[in-house]
């Protein structure tokens, strides 16, 4: 893993022209005057600086400086006004955001995230290595710089788990891939010996671990440490934050779509301990809150909203990530030699952008962006990923129980929160041979259809917690697999949003009656829609409100439904091979016998 | 470069038993039960914690734990004690030092130095790669670990300037050389074109720049640092060090034998500013301070004494030079899967270890070393590096001035403090042709000989400051070159303190009337003795001594007389091709016409 510097990102002959400028003897592009300049490394507020910028690069710094304005230099006045560096979103779901690349970037930008990290994981088991690459591909050329970690697939479908060694490797030895994703603690510690040698693979090579570590504590959590993992971004509380900054790893407090804890995470302020490893981030943003809220921006004002310190704050969204990913001599923080990725506040307290500078180029001014994000064409085979071969019906969700005495016991996951999940016991009748839902108790169908492995594969089972009183919501993102995940007051509606998700070629989708009340088409791996961000927000809340009409009482429906794959939260969950213990990372029965 | 981490150094199997203890299911080896653990990453003092070792690392922390402990378990009680990180000696100088590194490591070990970063560019000149892999040879298998920094080689020898990419990406591919050494300033901004292709190599694969500033500031200093260069040890005070905190670097403040700065840098916690990036080292201990002083121990404490906070002072010998290391993995905290250094003191005011603890091992307790350094057999080549084909003679060290007319303007070296030294010019008198010593007015002569690469090539000049009333003194250890440095009062004890050193295969000595007055055989490269440290540091006294007894006022005489011939400190050298102006890099001529 080589370090990241401007000598060996641009090159030597590049490095002496801008140093040209630093010793006074060149002029430089841009010089930002006069303003206040947050030096992020001594967490001093240092007045009347001078900021030098050549090409993409800082080339000086300081009170004096004036003499590198030339007649071709561009000025900015910052007098009364805040310079701090970019900052950067440590764990960010570009692909779980239901937005394309492009548009992500947009508001990354008018926010002033100059520097994103990216998990890679969701393409993944529906396009495989291509698939990443052709992701990877459109953060090329882009406003601002995004790093990503390669997947690392903890996942409920044996089908989605692990990767080869090859292929880690060749995602290893890009630059831009920093390090292995977050590895859900839970599968690591059941089966060491499918992921310690990719974990191997990855510290060999330079790379970091991304841990997740929702809910761990005491020796099992020291013991998913000790395998070199150096972050991680689930402690919901102070307490959690806490423990893991004793063992001596990153901790990224989360302020985002899948869940906000920075009321509650912000109390460590009180235990008055050294914070240079905590990092804020976002953990993922849906359409909905990046346009209504902002990225990082939103993020580092609710920290200071929550009562850290706004130097504090401003340091665990630019100087302590950029250590933790040893991108430190690049980004992070206003020297020679880092990128010119910075931003000018009205003051320290309030993280409205006035200007974005990423790279050296002004990105976003007067509440406009000046760069647009390129939009990446996707290739055929990423627009391509729904491969079910036939049309469904209703009698593709009936649940046999042939052979069994009325009432049989089944087991229910049952959703107890927004994200947690239950397993609960209910008897429910035989009739003709098959269970049914019961919308009266809240018992709906859930189903989990492979569409990439083995096209149709599926599972069936029985949720609580939808509270649909009608119709069906499908949807082709279903974490940690190549699913599409379903549930369903009735079959009939299950098949027809099951249906309508085929035909979109990937999308999230409510029937009713065997009408189409809401959809979001997600082309793109069957993940990210193709839309502008303002039409795609639209869509997404008129989902949630189709499902809140029918009775649905989650805050985010669609949300929630994508995580019933998920790998990483408690405890009962589904994949196209049945119902999983979490707990033991064991398939179990439908029925308890 | 890889991650350091249990999984990487110690492999999928060994970290997996580690984690069996971790995880309660198998016994520790040693258990430090009920002391006051220092918690470096959140600066906390955590009272009655258990620590439990398996083989080479941390397995467990915590105040519970005990059901660790079987019947073959090791158990120290650290009650009222307190548990510290093993110390970081981020600067050293083993080759340096005069001792060889196993009598240096008794000492380090002794002081609770359990990871020390040494330079390794004073083999490099006179022994070349083989050399340095000889001398690092010596680092294997030691009850503490030893990491590396590559030779730079910034010269005022044009022969000793430089490495070639071949040499330097061999030395990089070793996992223990972590960067390229200190590279002087004014060379890297004099010769950009030589010192640049290396460091871009180093950055390339992984690599640290070490920074050398001493004197830089304001535009000189942001570009030397734009080229990637990550520290610097040579600050003198708070100011010199804010200047470099704030520019993004880590800054090394030291206190040992060459130089002595807490008291002045001490200062800076004035400032109330972020410490994370004030790291402590020795930058090398001669064996007189190592012997009567220690090592790391003796720098905290002299931090704690000069008014840092214990805990900051602690920080800064263990987690803040392992972030900036990327050593962060196995070092520099107590946490599970780090390795097992770790220190029991008295108090955390008093930093005198009474049990020190080195991957996993007693090395140290109750005053005595449990562990022996092993005593490297160094290659006959490296014991034979002092290659004078002929006895000298005292007209060896004539000056020529012939056709000049008398007077004669010289340049004189002046040694203005015991490091830096001025040039003069002298009016001296021109008899037989030649130029003479003038001792009254305290005008000696000086030479460099090279004795590896073209042996015997020579310069002579002038010197003022050394003060001898009679003899001269030698030296085979001689800054950044391959060279014997003297200085004498009279030209026949020149020649007869250089026979000597060559008969000593290398060494320093003292000769007066043709007597030898004092000297320390050093036939390691001609740098380290093989005496053990007690001899070694009477013979270092008495040669101090029979030096001020002949008048010179130098605080350590050998100390000087070895950065006679070195490129960064201002402001006239010598080396075997003539005198060195370092302010251009550019050679001088004696006379000034």
């Amino acid at each position: 893993m080589k370090r990241f510097t401007m000598l060996s990102a641009a090159g030597i002959d590049k490095a002496r022209e801008v140093m040209e400028v630093t010793m006074g003897r060149a002029k430089a592009d841009l010089v930002i005057t006069n303003g206040t300049l947050l030096n992020v490394y001594t967490g001093e507020l240092l007045p009347g600086q001078n900021v030098a910028i050549k090409a993409e690069w800082i080339a000086h710094v300081g009170p004096e400086g004036e003499e590198r304005i030339g007649s071709a230099t561009k000025v900015i006045d910052a007098r009364g006004k805040f310079m701090v560096p970019g900052f950067i979103d440590s764990h960010a779901h570009i692909a779980d955001g239901f937005s394309k690349p492009s548009e992500f970037l947009k508001y990354a930008v008018a926010s002033g995230t100059t520097t994103v990290v990216t998990e890679l994981m969701e393409p993944y088991p529906i396009a495989g290595y291509e698939g990443i690459l052709d992701f990877l591909e459109s953060f090329k050329d882009q406003p601002v710089k995004v790093f990503a970690t390669a997947p690392a697939m903890v996942s409920t479908s044996k089908s989605a788990r692990g990767l080869s060694e090859e292929v880690l490797s060749k995602l290893f030895l890009r630059e831009n891939v920093l390090g292995l994703g977050e590895s859900y603690w839970q599968g690591v510690l059941q089966e060491p010996e499918v992921f310690l040698p990719n974990f191997k693979k990855a510290l060999d090579m330079g790379k970091k671990l991304e841990g997740h570590s929702a809910g761990a504590k005491g020796s099992r959590l020291m013991a998913y440490l000790s395998t070199g993992i150096s972050s991680c971004h689930e402690p919901t509380d102070a307490h959690e934050v806490l423990e893991r900054l004793r063992l001596g790893i990153h901790v990224m407090a989360r302020e985002g779509s899948v869940r906000r804890e920075l009321d509650e995470i912000a109390k460590i302020r009180d235990a008055k301990i050294d914070l240079r490893r905590l990092i804020l981030v976002t953990d993922g943003l849906n359409p909905v809150d990046l346009h209504d809220m902002g990225n990082m921006d939103h993020v580092v004002q609710k920290a200071i909203d929550c009562g850290f310190d706004p130097v504090s704050a401003i340091q665990m969204a630019t100087v302590n990530p950029a250590e933790y990913f040893s991108l430190e001599g690049i980004v992070g923080g206003i020297a020679p030699g880092k990128h010119a990725d910075l931003l000018i506040l009205p003051d320290i307290q309030t993280i409205k952008p006035e200007w974005v500078i990423s790279m050296g180029q002004i990105a976003f001014t007067a509440g406009e962006l000046v760069l647009q994000p390129r939009d990446h064409l996707f290739s055929e085979r990423s627009l391509n990923t729904v491969h079910l071969t036939r049309r469904f019906d209703a009698s593709d969700f009936s649940i046999s129980a042939a052979g069994r005495t009325s009432p049989a016991k089944v087991r229910v996951i049952d959703q107890v929160t927004d994200l947690v999940t239950k397993e609960h016991v209910a008897s429910l009748p035989v009739i003709d041979g098959k269970i049914q839902a019961d919308p009266v108790k809240d018992l709906l169908k859930i189903a989990a259809i492979d569409r990439v492995v083995s096209p149709g594969k599926k599972a069936l089972g029985l949720i609580r917690g939808f509270s649909l009183r009608a119709g069906a919501v499908a949807s082709s993102s279903a974490w940690d697999t190549s699913d599409i995940i379903v549930v369903g007051e009735n079959e009939k509606d299950m098949a027809g949003a099951v249906n309508r998700v085929v035909e979109l070629h990937g999308g999230a989708v409510v029937c009713v009656g065997g009408e189409i009340k809401a959809e979001i088409p997600l082309p793109i791996f069957g993940l990210m829609s193709d839309l502008p961000m303002e039409p795609l927000a639209q869509a997404y809340r008129k989902l949630a409100k189709t499902m809140k009409a029918l009775g649905c009482p989650l805050k985010d429906p669609l949300r929630t439904l994508t995580t019933l794959t998920c790998a990483a939260i408690p405890f009962l969950r589904i994949c196209e091979e049945g119902l999983v213990e979490i707990k033991t990372g064991k398939k179990v029965g439908l029925f308890v016998d």
